[in-house]
């Protein structure tokens, strides 16, 4: 994607366990920056654009076994391609900020805990067809139980990504706190185990750091 | 794709310029070929599986503008990788002949003749998602305003993929016929502008030798 400059926006990522917080706390520093006066795109994958909201459409609907795994990444790399051409970097290069709930460390995660081997395959595929990287990972850190019972209690219908249990919870958090150390230069973790607010707090002050 | 075997059947993929008459002699070959008592799978591409298919259609419909080159490679390499695990290596490793309208070649052709710098991400991406390479591709060649005059008098509903003029046919011409260079040890090239049956029958003495 080189021929489509960056500009110099901010591109700041939310991963974390399904029931961490991300969604809620994406909106929060929105509102936080846009106080501030920064112009502020809010989006998540996958999905974020119109065609990527189609092949999310298509991957998430029917037989949980309609795709494998390879395939599925690669159309989870059609839909990011979208989103980042559509979406992301138009606003970046109008030196917007881009704050995304869940980005490419979700894929790295998800296939590589379902099989191994796959890591390979998303890191190969990411250099190839997607190229960049958040400036900012904020990784919402806490308790696998805590964010099942949230979860649980808010009924969504994604159920293909969340109907997991607790083991697969306790290796998600790992796998991400692994992430985190292996791009430590823009991963930062957050204890999402405190009240909304506090959390908001913490992350807005991580933030404005970093733009300082 | 190394989990499943190829198995010993026979992978045979047709390319050429629309019009050439490979959908025509795909079912001459397959005809043939089960009256000499081979088991014969007969697809294409794109499609060849439901989730292929699907993927066809949500690649085909709307705007030409809709996707970036980028963005439609990798949904057709979804959409191959389907086709493969589904199909084409099934019945391969079940000792079947496999007989396709289109693969690997066509996207290699149409995706480098738009941009020149698509063909090495093309070659990467298949190598990656894909590995497997036709045993014998069949290249039908022929004056491209001879298959442009049967083009238009066909009447298909691919328009995105038809709506070319004769100089973008006459430059698909050469690019099939740099492909068979490149790839001489699988493609053999026919001369398609003769009477249907003669073709035929040349392609069936072809692909009798190969089989013997
Ligand atoms: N810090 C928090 N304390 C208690 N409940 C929270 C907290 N953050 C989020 N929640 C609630 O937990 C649930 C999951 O939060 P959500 O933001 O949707 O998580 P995610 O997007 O990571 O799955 C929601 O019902 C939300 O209101
Ligand atoms: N050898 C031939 N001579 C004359 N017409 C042909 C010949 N082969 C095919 N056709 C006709 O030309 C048109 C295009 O053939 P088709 O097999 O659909 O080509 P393709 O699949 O390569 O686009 C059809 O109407 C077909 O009946
Ligand atoms: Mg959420
Ligand atoms: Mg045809």
């Amino acid at each position: 994607m080189s021929a489509n400059p960056r500009g110099n926006g901010t591109f700041i990522t939310f991963e974390g366990i399904d029931g961490s917080g991300k969604s809620t706390q994406v909106k929060k520093l929105a509102d936080h920056l846009r106080r501030k006066g920064h112009d502020v795109v809010l989006t998540r994958e996958p999905g974020g654009s119109p065609g990527a909201e189609e092949i999310r459409a298509l991957v998430l609907q029917g037989d949980p076994d309609r795709w494998s795994a390879e395939t599925e990444i690669l159309l989870f790399t059609a839909a990011r391609r979208d989103h980042m051409e559509r979406t992301i970097l138009p606003a970046l290069a109008a030196g917007k900020i881009v704050i995304c709930d869940r980005f490419a460390d979700s894929t790295r995660m998800y296939q590589g805990l379902s099989r191994g081997d796959l890591r390979a395959v998303v890191d190969q595929l990411h250099d190839l067809m997607i190229g960049h990287e958040p400036d900012l990972t904020l990784l919402i850190d806490m308790d696998p139980a805590v964010g099942l019972s949230r979860a649980l209690s808010r009924q969504t219908s994604d159920e293909r990504f969340e109907a997991f249990g607790e083991d697969l919870q306790v290796a998600m958090r790992q796998g991400f706190l692994k992430l985190a150390e292996e791009f430590s230069h823009r991963f930062c973790v957050i204890d999402g185990a405190r009240d909304v607010d506090i959390v908001a707090r913490d992350i807005a002050d991580h933030v404005d750091g970093r733009l300082a």
